[in-house]
């Protein structure tokens, strides 16, 4: 027996499993597709997890997560650059569907919430060429506004969408229903225009928000 | 001395200071204006609030809140549209500028928010030609999507002002920047609609968010 249109984000059973644990717990259960997190691939080295991939013939739907673009300095936006071309090489050699990433929140003691979002805007334009080149899409997912200052200034997925549209090929969107269940555009906006772009995907972790409407509709 | 564009939100002395010590302590550091809660006002009587406020002198920019319409069933809902019948009167005895409304939250055990969204225009709907009579704004507040839930479903700028233009006139909002602050269409809304409509406020409580990159624009 299989899942279909399942995949777990390891976020979900990090505590129970380490990287290879936890593929071994999606073949054994029949899930055939999963989304870890770069820790978990640090941990065993990216050669080691791109084995393990293969092994299974698991789906790898994306590598979570890069992103966290802001930064007060230019060397703190060209630090998150780089770490960025690192995860993007990491989604290549475990043939990843997308890399997920996040904005970021305001850089430490900065208001400037327009600024912080032009960040996010510049450093993904930077990534992108290697991200085509690679053929690894880029997913920017909006997050909760709870997060806004400390972890994700793109919390709309109307805003998520506008930035795609600037940049053009090669990125879209990761909707996750425990970020975005409460927009009121939420409907509105995966309907026009989220078919129209290169990349979406819709998750979410179940058990992190009983107020979701929704779960788990992914891959 | 006076202290022009300030108007004190009461919840913000309501530790220190029932409706009249507000009032006082407004005149005592030359604040024209308060905006005084539901709750103080019952604990000494609406004639007695309407008299300080006339022996004031003061200027009340709003009478903090109505609104909570979403109900399980129907006689939630009318229960509801009875409380803010009460809620409009008390604005107009104390002459007040507006009365301040949020949404309310989902019913218990309700997860279908759209529902919920046309509860709270329907129940905005049935209090309009009470309001206009006796001449109190209605306006509306969106809440940061940490309250959607609980709270108020209502809570984008965008959202707030589309069911205004749905309702007609007598309504407007009210914004706070702690609750908006993250919006990343609220400068582009107040420039593109908040003038155009026929009642709206811009109000911070200082303090209950290190975060607003705006506090006290009022009046």
């Amino acid at each position: 027996m299989t899942v279909d249109g399942l995949s777990i984000n390891t976020a979900t059973v990090r505590e129970q499993f380490d990287f290879r644990q936890a593929a071994d717990a999606c073949v054994r259960h029949g899930i055939a597709a999963f989304a870890p997190w770069r820790e978990q691939i640090a941990k065993i080295g990216v050669p080691e997890a791109a084995r393990i991939v293969r092994d299974t013939g698991l789906q790898v739907t994306g590598i979570i997560r890069g992103g966290m673009f802001p930064a007060a300095d230019k060397s703190g936006r060209d630090a998150a650059i780089e770490e960025n071309r690192r995860a993007i090489e990491e989604a290549a050699a475990l043939n990843a569907d997308c890399l997920v990433l996040i904005a970021g929140g305001l850089p430490k003691g900065s208001k400037d919430i327009a600024a912080a979002r032009d960040m996010v805007t510049e450093g993904l334009a930077a990534l992108l060429p290697q991200a085509r080149a690679a053929k690894v899409p880029l997913a920017l997912e909006p997050l909760h506004p709870m997060y806004t200052a400390d972890r994700a200034c793109v919390a709309t997925l109307e805003e998520a969408l506008d930035i795609c549209d600037v940049l053009g090929d090669g990125i879209g969107v990761a909707i996750d229903t425990y970020h975005v269940w409460w927009d009121p555009k939420l409907m509105s906006q995966i309907a026009a225009r989220v078919g129209a772009i290169g990349y979406s995907r819709i998750t979410s972790a179940t058990g992190w928000c009983p107020r979701a409407t929704c779960c788990w509709t992914a891959a």
